[in-house]
């Protein structure tokens, strides 16, 4: 037989598994059995998903050590017990800061240690799946990547919680179909996060839409939390927000705040300050933990 | 002076005078000059706007009596002060049921009385002001009609507090610039409401914008409230939309209640039956009133 | 009989009849049979929906006799053959220029008659119908009043063809419908425009639906026109949406000409020069007449 | 020093480096100098963007050879010069087809070379840009990978000509954005194209963007492209919108084509058979080659 002979053949067997569609589970892995079917998610020792809410809170992009340890501790103090950071930073434009990589990351975990909060960070690729998993407590995905199989498909087989960004033109069903990906895969530690769809009103950075988020709390046991700051775009409106997602019974927030917002390399017009942070938490309208 | 000539000298006039824009006020009427400018809207006794948010119900559309009366007397017991129903019905079809119309009026003047709920209904022409104005106690604008501006400058002039609702493509300024077309005509009696934004989701009716409500509240003193059964078009969603738009500050509910959904001549899909309702009411994150 | 129960009685007989729904015709009378089934709308001598595609075309307001004149000579010279002009313009804000009114209506009709073009121009109420129906030739309703059903419904008992612009955020279906309650009221000289939907993007006035006009065009026999100057709102546009408009089959244009666009009281930015529309004109990708 | 202390020393020198924002070239590189400065992308023997609109024609997804042959002799007869076909197929659900994959791309190249039409395929990750690369002529980034910025960055180092679909929720800024982060890495063999953007009519997949596509071209020396296909999933109005795009200025066409679109594996309500394309291709505005 002659190479090429060989080769197609080897197409033709392959061809011939690869056409059928893949096996489809009875019902859909991420689909809620009952009102009582929910899945708790745990990033260190704190549950995403039991029943009392949690808030996630830091700076957009982490900056400096300095920077990240005031954060953190600002907003434990107030009742955050997750923190975020960005270390590798997706940008419309590449002219804008990319974030600080692999120094980002080794600061995030060092405030970890320092502050005993886990840490949410973003990953962007597959090939950062690794050092970022090594680092990082939960690994997001973000809006841009809800729909990047490939990333996807990997997080299936990482043992690690994921935090899947719902992207803002898609339905709610889509959003579920992509986290399909990662519990097909294998991993069911998901929380799915609603961060607001495309709006047309020019003062608003995007339209917070609490029915889908609702919605999907009924359609998935999955815990689902909602993104105040990249919602509205506008910190003014965060506190606002943050108490409707968690009265319609949201399963936390994540929430951008940094110690100096107004020089802030990223995201400072959404982002809180401390101060502000620590009033917010205060005038919640259920109890957080 | 021949007849032509007299008519183009007298166009002449007209045109000097209204070439010129209106004339405009130093602040926008709508406009909010700090955080403690509110102003109240009475409807009968009812103050909305007040700090104390209110709840309106009622079904869609005035069917029957004995429909409009176990409706009345099902929300006044779980706690509405307000009663909603349509008699002059915006239809997509011009086939599909259109309202009782001035029956339906008589219908909703009778059951206020007996249950002592003030009423409000929608009015969608000029034509229809001065009969729906002496028959209920405030005047709806439908989304459809947000910038029917004929419409808009003829209820500046009415003695009636009105309900202006947000079309669903309408940015929030567009929103209060229409409701600056009733101010300017004299009428601040003006209660705004959100009622969800054209939504690409096939699941949901409309997409509820909370980031907008609550944006609203910031830029203006007229009361802004929220109708969560336009805003998502399915019941089991209501109750969870509700509870965020008072979480984030709105200033009442519009609720469609209906004795029997499953047999409402319109908008079933998204009405409460009145036990659904009641417990819906003993659920709320803030007192209503 | 005492007077109110000679009321109620009165009012069980009109319930009965209202409460049925409005008899339905075997088909939509908007919908198209085959592909042959054409309506053709005649505005003066001018046919619309023939084969042969049109071009409206004129100021966004009539400003002046001077300025109208000077557009309606323009354009006819440059190969338009109905003349658009708004008399009564409906203003997302009170405070800005609202239109000339009857003394606009006086000049299109002046300047239609010493040009020969026919003229379109807008009613924005019911109770101007009448007053615009005796000076123009073709009744606008725009796009805020696409489901102002109380404006439909009259406008399907006025002799005068009417242009239905499609509103912002509704679907063809909608927008098929809205025609449907005039035709349904015995006018079937209806035209269809597109003029833009909704759009996110800011550098964009609307997003032009080329889809959905074409799509509109395979569901109704009634003509389907396109308006490149409102679903763009840049001029520099216009020229090829115009071309794509017609490319896709539709029967004709509607585009905003001024002799000085800068000076314009209104949509200044999006109207052409007379200079420039001639230019387009010769660029088209059919004839037009 | 310690290790610690080593690498913390490493962290500040890196942090002081990636602090900084990415250095910004004077212009964008994206940017259109003037009405004449236009690149010229090759494909094999095939110039896009040098004047005349190309068309690229071929199944959603490689299925098999004799699939696969039977498209490209068809869509070559009737006018095509490039062939498109999916190897690795990005799906909402994880249990669709998913593409054949590396068979999929040796038959593409096996039937590239027995045509002699160059292909196009999509490429979801940056690990298979090297086999793709390897056996077909241009790599198509899909519309949810837009902005997977790690992908941009990796394509801008490949000699490859590059296809960027538009998100179908970005603005034109963000879709040049995109195609700039390729730039910046050094290949300008970009074309750009426009695909729809979400719609909320359920009767269309997609509003094809006609005016963000001339929008595009005015700011872009990159050739922009159409596809009426996804931009309206419905194969009824494909050639109407491929003309209007044509008519506007496109650079060329991307159209879905299956022998047999009935049976095809994936979009068959979107893809023409070989006679409807070839209907289409006579009845074009402008001569494509």
């Amino acid at each position: 037989m002659s190479d090429a002979a060989a080769v197609l053949e080897a197409v033709e067997v392959g061809l011939e598994k690869k056409r059928s569609v893949p096996e489809k589970p009875p019902e859909r892995l991420t689909a809620r059995r009952d009102a009582a079917h929910a899945t708790v998610v745990r990033v260190g020792d704190v549950a995403i998903g039991g029943g009392v809410p949690v808030v996630i809170a830091g700076p957009c992009s982490v900056e400096s050590r300095e920077q990240l340890l005031a954060a953190a501790q600002g907003v434990k103090a107030a009742g955050a017990t997750l923190l975020r950071g960005g270390a590798y930073k997706p940008r419309t434009s590449p002219y804008d800061f990319q974030g600080l990589g692999l120094e980002a990351l080794l600061i995030l975990r060092e405030v970890s240690e320092r502050t005993g909060l886990p840490v949410v960070s973003e990953v962007m690729s597959t090939e950062d799946i690794e050092v970022v998993s090594d680092n990082v407590d939960m690994l997001q995905v973000g809006a841009r990547n809800m729909q990047n199989f490939a990333l996807l498909r990997r997080l299936g087989k990482v043992r690690r919680p994921v935090l899947l960004k719902r992207n803002p033109a898609a339905t709610v069903k889509e959003w579920l179909l992509a986290a399909e990906y990662i519990l097909a895969g294998g991993n069911d530690q998901v929380v799915l996060c609603e961060r607001g769809i495309r709006s047309y009103d020019p003062e608003l950075r995007n339209t917070f839409d609490i029915g889908g988020m609702v919605l999907a709390k009924t359609m998935t046991h999955l815990p689902v939390i909602a993104d105040p700051s990249h919602a509205t775009g506008r910190r003014d409106l965060v506190p606002a927000v943050s108490r409707a997602a968690l009265a319609a019974g949201a399963d936390g927030l994540i929430v951008e705040v940094h110690p100096h917002p107004d020089r802030a390399l990223s995201d400072g017009a959404q982002s809180l300050n401390i101060e502000d942070f620590a009033a917010m938490m205060q005038d919640l309208p259920v109890t957080v933990g």
